[in-house]
């Protein structure tokens, strides 16, 4: 079943009041749908986080994404930065999946890391404190979401 | 400093390009916005999440949360469900703070627990994986949810 | 009926299946909320457009709106920039009312007057053509958006 | 020049502050954008809305939209229903564009019809007052808003 149809089932569902969280079945096809993307691309000023974000998709078999160099200050007068920025990559190349890191909320709520489709929709994301509470060098910080939003989908570490 | 004006000076290191990530005033004001909030509503079908969370501001010394009873089923065909539902939570009461829990993204994405002051801003937010994977009973999963979303902007719990 | 009130209600009738469209109602209550608001603030780099504002406004016999100077560039990198405009200014400021004008969605898609309430809720709106289609002055179009925004909900010019 | 470029070059304009209105070049990428576009739908409950819309494609020498049928009431409980009804179109199914007519904003708002292309990004739009106000059956209503929204993106009526 193709991901589209997915989405269109558990929509009908939720209309008809008959939806009792995600399936099994919703999870695969969203493993699937992210397995068939070919190009990735993690958008950035630098590539401290592309590098480390690349050593995490390999240990869970995933293609690596390539650096996209946009500039995401204004990102940060959103509402949601790091889901702003995710659609800036999105807005001016083409790709199949962007994961972007930025702020979550206002100034202050700490980090979001997002993984989105072409379509602009959410498929993972996880989150991290503010630096200053954690105190962790970046790569590592980044290194810790992309794994946990992976995790989180069911995808596994491959040996 | 009030919270507005926080987030002026923020927005004004974003774009003079000297933004170099939160800083310890901004988690005080930001805290600071959360304790000042009087009436705090968690919108849902019933109350197991309501009880669940207000444990746990119980626990970090914050006022209690209402529950808003609300149809959220429609939430579930957006694209960002659990920022919807708080969204509804604003459009249809008067309150000073949403806490809201709800899908992440796409069916299989999990699920977000959110906080959203009364202008729609994103405070603080935590996710877990889908149930599913997790195991967890709902009220242990929204406890964990909101208590991480509170310590990860650098609240703590008060003995 | 306050406006959270007639909001709770249009939505309990879309969840109902019963909803047939804005009511005279609801008309009147939109109306009574743009009226009580008394901070009403335009933001933007220059004074022209809340000076074109202000004049259809006194023709409305609504209060003034005063010019709120920010930096609104980083708008344009959203997918909706005159909306990010006017929440960039309810996140700065406190207000009551935001009435923006920038671009409407992507790079040559012309522009949008939005009307914004202190929760971030949408009002009314106003489309023009980009500039050099229409050729007008920009505080010609301004004033043509915003007597539009306001006829197209019921409000009449007071002789 | 692909649109993906045009954007990329627009954002750079205002990041350095260089922007001026949209450019002749951007109409022209946007109306090749759309010309470009395959597979048009148009999401509704009933075929009304699509009957016209078509007619009004078929003048401007635009290939003609399908109908597709989804539940789009809860899209009214959303902050900008006609967008969220374009969305849920995109999430369903696969398609160029989409063409989506709905609420604006809040009950009492009135109508907006949107084009969205598969990446979720707004093209044009036109807004009507609400039924109440205008009249207009709204088949007319909808024929006078598709034609406004390509008019006003330079699009001309073929002989």
């Amino acid at each position: 079943m193709d991901f589209e149809k997915t989405i269109k089932n558990a929509y009908a569902e939720s209309v008809e009041g008959e939806r009792f969280g995600d399936t099994e079945e919703e999870l695969l096809s969203l493993q699937k749908h992210i397995r068939s993307c070919k190009r990735i691309v993690v958008p950035n000023r630098n590539t401290v986080k592309t590098k480390a974000i690349n050593e995490v998709l390999t240990k869970f078999n995933l293609p690596s994404a390539e650096h996209l160099c946009i500039h995401t200050n204004s990102a940060d007068l959103s509402r949601t930065p790091a889901i702003t920025k995710a659609l800036m990559a999105l807005d001016t190349c083409d790709c199949d999946l962007v994961i972007a890191r930025g702020r979550l909320g206002v100034p202050g709520s700490g980090s979001l890391l997002v993984i989105m489709d072409k379509k602009g929709r959410i498929l993972s994301a996880a989150t991290s404190p503010s630096h200053i509470l954690h105190g962790k060098k970046v790569e590592d910080a980044v290194r810790d979401e992309i794994t946990h939003a992976l995790l989180r989908i069911g995808f596994m570490v491959v040996e």
